[in-house]
């Protein structure tokens, strides 16, 4: 059998301003960071620098969780991490759906062998508290309530806080997708007492994708310990996962961890520990604004009501005959900017204009607003 | 509750000589790949990259295997991937353990909730086909035959085409870890009859770690197409991936995949394509001679009898009274060399010294004896 050799080259891509749902502009310091040289996965130098991401995403998280750390795989994998280790068969979890994000938990509870409790509201709104209640009361043994804190499907924000607050007083754990949320609005992880967290490196931290960044209270943690089951991913296994994060000397290897990979996301961190976390949660905001001043005074309208919007993910309502991938295609090839479609249901419906860490500039803004005057 | 600041600056790492097992040294080519500007993981520019990867994956794996491409994790999810796709609960499968791979194959076999049958051999010897043949006419109604064709923990080779031949007589798939082997010798995934293959970034290909080569035959695929239960893993569940890497125009989202790490392998896998395959492998095996030279002038022995070394990986005995961990934190901080310790039973016993992808040169070799002269 003989193979013949493709004809492929190096791949030179072009540069790209990325206003979509993420990954977000990556600053050059990020790039030049993650091409410093590889050093080994138990060397004692990278071991350091693995402290210094957890520290790190700490101050990113606001909290003082041991367990936190980067998952090297991306959000979706973080996401199952959380699910995977909490959630045992039978286990009954509630899952707020509002948008693309918690039907993949639910999916997730059910591949663990647990039920999901359903509770529904429209694309658009935040988590409706009282219907959480009602589904509390309707399952006292209920374990675990899962909801998004900032849906990237629709740029709608729930009330974490509260959420969190209301699953505590019926005994539940809480699981929390902050994906888009963490580094762009306010995400408390210890003052608001979520029990497990996770997000991506590719969003509001304007990391290149491919790590989860997730964090897990003593609470969590209590739970994992005392499963009765094992954990049915041997590479999410926080047990084995914690022997190599950990914080005694003696690292026990358990996976090759993406070394520079993590440099970038150090860097991404150390940016932001230089901006300060509530500096870069009040740009994003400012420059939400500003954006929708632009986007106002061409006709666009948005489709989260005012104060349920997230200010680094903004949902516009496409109207009716503009022809969404065309245009797309238009802003991407001639003038270099991507925006996003609307996933799932709303397809066709929607653009998503991502305003997320790096990305969260007046030049952006000002970028893309000229280009829609253009091509609208 | 106020959360103070980390005394934390950017991250410069030392540049080191990495003769491990794995990561091994990434060339700049490489790295610079990596460093190149972001695109979305749904721009048509970054899907006709995608496309390529698999082109070039095809190439290194030797195999027209439509379902080819890089798993967006380490190589402990690629394993993971071709276990939770092909083993449903109750499946018998086999598994050859002789190191530490085969090993955590077994928890992956019954974290799927199958049985896993293990045939043992020592640790440094390769797997013994009338062991195999023993296991598989004691269960004939055993699935797949799991086994490591180059044992990343003792550095000994197995003949993945001897057994995948007998397991193909006996009606089972058959699943081959290629982490170490991939890119560094002779590997044939069709010539050989493969089912379902799994390998790592960061050594023979010489790219920095985090991604994870797959590849699944047809036979693979009609099983994974026809299973009773779903996958328990919603990241790595192929019917959803392949939505992804698939090769329909019409890619759908399934989870956000590493960008830059994927240029990083792109250009490792054209720097394969540049050298050849066939010369890749002769020149990991010419590398491996000269280092056996020096190593043996040293009064070093190695681990594994000669006809079952693998090149790339080249795992000495230590003598009584050697402290392991001195020397070697000695050869990182005095000159910048990393080589490999013991895993597990061998911990203390056996140095691995890695000769793969681009640390498979003169320059290296050179280094590393000299530096062993110097130190022992």
């Amino acid at each position: 059998m003989t193979f013949t050799k493709p004809a492929i080259q190096s791949f030179m891509p072009e540069t790209r301003t990325l206003m979509g749902p993420g990954p977000s502009d990556v600053p050059k310091r990020i790039l030049d960071a993650m091409a410093r040289p590889t050093l080994g996965h138990l060397d004692p130098d990278f071991v350091g620098m693995m402290d210094e991401v957890k520290q790190l995403l700490q101050y990113a998280f606001q909290t003082k969780n041991e367990l936190t750390m980067a998952v090297s795989a991306p959000g979706s994998a973080g996401m199952e991490m959380c699910f995977v280790n909490l959630v045992e068969p039978g286990d009954k979890v509630i899952v707020c759906q509002n948008g693309v994000f918690g039907g993949r938990m639910k999916e997730n509870v059910e591949r663990c062998g647990g039920t999901a409790i359903m509770v529904q509201d429209d694309w658009g709104k935040p988590v409706d508290l009282n219907k959480v209640k009602e589904a509390l009361d309707q399952n006292k043994d209920a374990k675990i309530v899962a909801f998004v804190h900032a849906e990237t499907s629709t740029g709608a924000r729930s009330d974490a806080k509260a959420i969190v607050a209301l699953a505590h007083e019926y005994g539940c754990l809480t699981i929390v997708d902050a994906v888009t949320s963490l580094g762009g609005s306010e995400l408390k992880v210890d003052e608001w007492n979520i029990d497990a967290i996770y997000s991506g490196s590719q969003k509001c931290l304007s990391c290149t994708p491919g790590l989860s960044p997730v964090s897990f209270s003593n609470q969590a943690l209590e739970v994992i310990k005392n499963r009765k089951t094992k954990v049915q991913s041997w590479f999410l296994d926080l047990n084995l996962v914690m022997g190599y994060w950990g914080s005694n000397q003696k690292r026990s290897y358990h996976h090759t961890a993406p070394i520079n990979a993590l440099y970038g996301l150090h860097e991404a961190l150390v940016i932001l520990l230089e901006e300060g976390i509530e500096h870069a949660w009040e740009r994003h905001y400012q420059n939400h604004l500003k954006l929708k001043e632009g986007l106002e005074a061409l006709g666009l309208d948005f489709f989260v009501e005012e104060q349920y919007r997230l200010p680094q993910l903004n949902a516009i309502t496409l109207n009716e005959g503009l022809d969404d991938a065309a245009l797309r295609t238009k802003l991407l090839r001639n003038y270099g900017i991507e925006i996003g479609g609307g996933l799932g249901v709303m397809t066709g419906k929607i653009w998503r204009i991502g305003l997320m860490g790096h990305s969260s500039r007046q030049e952006n803004i000002d970028k893309l607003i000229g280009a829609l005057k253009d091509t609208l």
